[in-house]
């Protein structure tokens, strides 16, 4: 086993749920999470990730890509830059050869290099693994290419050669669906009701968005009633 | 063919010979250089990089990747916040298990990231290449594991697979030594008297340095004079 974790955290239920699978692996002291500001609409999921890890005592570190101007002029509605409108409806509905609206180019690519380049910068000598909440319904009909199976497989082995074998990738959800997730987070008492998932930056969770219907699916599924309030549920 | 090409361009003479390769073969007018600022101890590389788009024609993008912290603490020689001194002599002197001291962790999976990034928000619609000029002198004993063939293959799958197939990976001298790449650059008239490839920041090349050592040694092979001045040949 590796001697550290760092985890790519949103905010979101799958992102809190892979947290707390690297702290029950490796104990609260041995695990740093990372959010990103990369020019998202709003913040909602960055104070979010900060409330999860004061819950779970663990570092917190945010890197803010969005001052790098990387995804200027980007063509996605998660973006505050864009004046697409974040779509309601589920991601099957949305799909083109291009994935969803909401795809951030490259994203998850990005932030996974700038999780290896941190964690060698953190500690060279340790042995460091990577965890990253991405799951098999992100996936689906390749809605976000950056969250597959082959995605994950290919950028693991990318990190480990261009780290000197010093930092694994782990995506411990890549081949569950979202409410497999949310059981795996129920049965270790993650804290929902400290998770935001909506596209949008409301009062309150919208319910209409993608990631909002996946995610009342995937309680629903459970038989639980997820904790956090929506605008409309339909 | 790719519709653009977009290249990570140091000012140095490996990137400068693969700018060289992809303005013949796309048009200044498809090509799109990029820079990294990363915290690195000097910007002499960044001023030549400057010089050679302006040479070429062709658009130049600075990332400020130093703005994110991403290195903050890293065990590196190259960058500003390390008091380590950068080491003269040859790569092959210097290397360990974990490289050499001027391996900015993880620098060209990041940089690549930053790329595939970069270039589906220019442009989404496109089909894009990334030039990179790693070689294999770079990669030889692990020198720098983000340089060898390996690395190369792995991370182009992962961008690959991320970017819907958008945005492929082209490492045109992975399997050549830096030699041959000076010779393909002569070839193509590549203007070095306007590149810098040394890691100190002096007025001219200190000609000690593992990246200066290198360089000359591929001048002599070729048996033409390197039109940069240095402060000392050994």
């Amino acid at each position: 086993m590796s001697d550290k974790a760092i985890i790519s955290l949103s905010g979101g239920c799958d992102s809190a749920t892979c947290l707390g699978v690297a702290v029950d692996e490796y104990g609260p002291g041995n695990v740093i999470a990372v959010s990103f500001e990369y020019g998202q609409k709003h913040a909602k999921e960055l104070e979010c990730a900060d409330a999860l890890c004061a819950y779970y005592n663990v570092e917190h570190v945010t890197i803010e890509l969005g001052r790098c101007g990387i995804f200027d002029g980007a063509d996605c509605s998660l973006l505050r830059d864009s004046d697409k409108a974040i779509p309601n409806g589920s991601y099957s509905e949305q799909i083109n050869e291009n994935g969803v609206s909401t795809y951030v180019p490259f994203r998850n690519g990005l932030m996974l290099s700038c999780l290896a380049a941190k964690a060698v910068s953190i500690d060279s000598g340790a042995d460091w693994v990577i965890f990253l909440g991405a799951h098999s319904d992100d996936a689906a009909g390749n809605a976000y290419a950056d969250c597959s199976r082959a995605f994950v497989d290919a950028i693991s082995q990318a990190i480990e050669i261009g780290t000197y074998g010093k930092v694994a990738v782990k995506a411990p959800f890549v081949e569950m669906n979202k409410a497999d997730v949310v059981a795996a987070g129920l049965r270790l008492g993650v804290p929902y009701e400290l998770t935001w998932s909506c596209y949008k930056g409301g009062e309150r969770q919208c319910g209409r968005c993608g990631t909002c219907l996946d995610r009342i699916a995937a309680f629903e599924s459970n038989g639980v009633l997820d904790p956090v309030p929506y605008d409309e549920v339909i």
